[in-house]
């Protein structure tokens, strides 16, 4: 392999780290995947992350000093331009850590940080199903629910780095609680989390405790009550990318992350609430895809980060 | 003047037509209005929009050959590439008029087209409240609601130049019919015509036919039932405000049009709205101020579509 031409993807979750060496098309040349004991701290896991990246060269047979550069996608907030890691509820101890100069300093390589929903994104614009399409919007949909926003092939960052968060539009005032504190967001009204609240509501008697997984597999057993639960969070999945649309006009909408095994469950309310719910212009030229890089985006995002534009 | 440096700002509506000579720094140097007479059709509008040109060029002393350039704000939805006006509700007739290349050919000067909300928004950003801000965030809440996205003191198009229709945010599935024919969206519940409409439909013995003014007006005379229909409708603002702010991260909302009227009982709810659910850091690092451009938002924010970038 050209080292020099490898870029090192870290993909720093609540629960594991994922490292790859990534090729200049986006091909994981080698991959490595370790769990990320965050119950340790800041500390801990940055040793478990350079640690990480040590052995994926070795597997990959390049030296650090020879890469490219190095990407990592971190759970949100993240401080981008500050390098920053901002207090994510899933790194217990981290508090503004700066992940970016410390592992640069580590790893003897530039690093660049964003979140991973943000990387994600990227991801799919550079080498999956958001190639040639702007303004995309790409979005998550798993346990939670985060997004990017990109216009010509570039993420649209903000004013301080946490543009994106699209899990957090409110679709229903005094609706269900939601993690961030509000009320009716988007994440608590059809991520994961939320369709498994609904179900132990709904249907406690029958399973304990549920799963988003658990009602999907109902749902395709033609079970109604499951499959209420379901239509009801994409029906509001749709409301929120309809409101996207109407604000931004995307080419194309990329929906990523666990809950597209739903397929047509997923896509096709989707379909329908941009054509009932968006102006006619950006319904007729926007696509809804599903994302196509699979396990490896967090990884191929977060080396996206750091190739040059 | 060095007519070489003025251009020409013409905000066509669906009652009047307003347009002026204005400055690279964004001085009307020169102002025009007729009423539209769109029950014409496009044809005798655009006789009167050429009339209105060759007018204000006359009262400032100028030809027409001198302009720098002519900037056309138009009812959206508008296509901006290809210079069209596509069937705004309040023009009747018109359907995919190329506006643009018609008054080019006629005043035989270089137009560039916009929806007006749009130009209006850039208006802002240059010469306006939104100076210095990225991304900024414009609307206008008035009869309708409507809005513009810029980064980096550019507009956001979108695919197909619909971006930026921001009164089409869903806010309320199921909620009141919206002139769009969709139901719920931020302009059915916050706009004048939504406060007129629940004023007719909760206070109807009281008087009728019942204006957002109107409203307004009993509201800061301290009857209740007035005030309740307005705070309701500005927590709904305040609600989409939040929800852009969650997706772009402005570092400014700049808010604009007839509503503004009412002063702290629309910028405290929105103030509000973005602390209680956008994220903190997002919150954090945006400003919502009042439009500054006031009546000639119309004509300064046309000719700054045809100013150098």
């Amino acid at each position: 392999m050209d080292a020099t031409r490898l870029t090192l993807g870290l993909d720093l979750g609540g629960t594991k780290i994922a490292c790859g060496l990534v090729s200049e098309r986006g091909e994981v040349m080698a991959r490595h995947r370790v769990p990320t004991g965050a119950e340790r701290g800041p500390e801990a896991v940055i040793d478990t992350l350079v640690d990480a990246a040590q052995a994926v060269c070795a597997a990959g047979g390049v030296g650090l000093a020879e890469l490219h550069g190095v990407g990592v996608g971190a759970p949100g907030p993240v401080d981008v331009s500050g390098g920053r890691v901002v207090e994510p509820p899933n790194l217990p101890g981290w508090r503004d850590v700066p992940l970016r100069d410390q592992l640069a300093a580590r790893l003897g390589r530039p690093v660049t940080l964003d979140n991973d929903a943000n990387a994600a994104g990227l991801g799919e614009a550079r080498f999956g199903a958001g190639r040639g399409a702007s303004p995309l919007i790409y979005l998550t949909v798993s346990t939670g629910i985060g997004g990017a926003i990109l216009i010509d092939d570039r993420l649209v960052h903000g004013a301080a780095g946490a543009a994106g968060e699209l899990g957090h539009l409110v679709l229903l005032p005094g609706g269900p609680r939601c993690g961030c504190g509000g009320h009716g967001c988007l994440e608590a009204l059809a991520s994961g989390t939320a369709i498994a609240r609904e179900a132990a509501a709904r249907m406690a008697p029958r399973k304990e405790p549920w799963t988003a997984e658990d009602v999907a597999a109902l749902a395709a057993q033609g079970d109604s009550e499951a499959g209420a639960i379901l239509d009801e969070a994409m029906r509001y999945l749709g409301l929120g990318v309809a409101g996207l649309v109407n604000a931004l006009n995307p080419a194309r909408v990329v929906i990523g992350g666990g809950l597209t095994a739903l397929g047509d469950r997923l896509f096709q309310p989707v379909r329908r609430a941009i054509d009932e719910h968006a102006n006619p212009v950006a319904a007729r030229s926007v696509t809804v895809v599903p994302a196509a890089l699979g396990a490896d985006v967090g990884i191929i995002g977060a080396a996206a980060l750091a190739l040059p534009g």
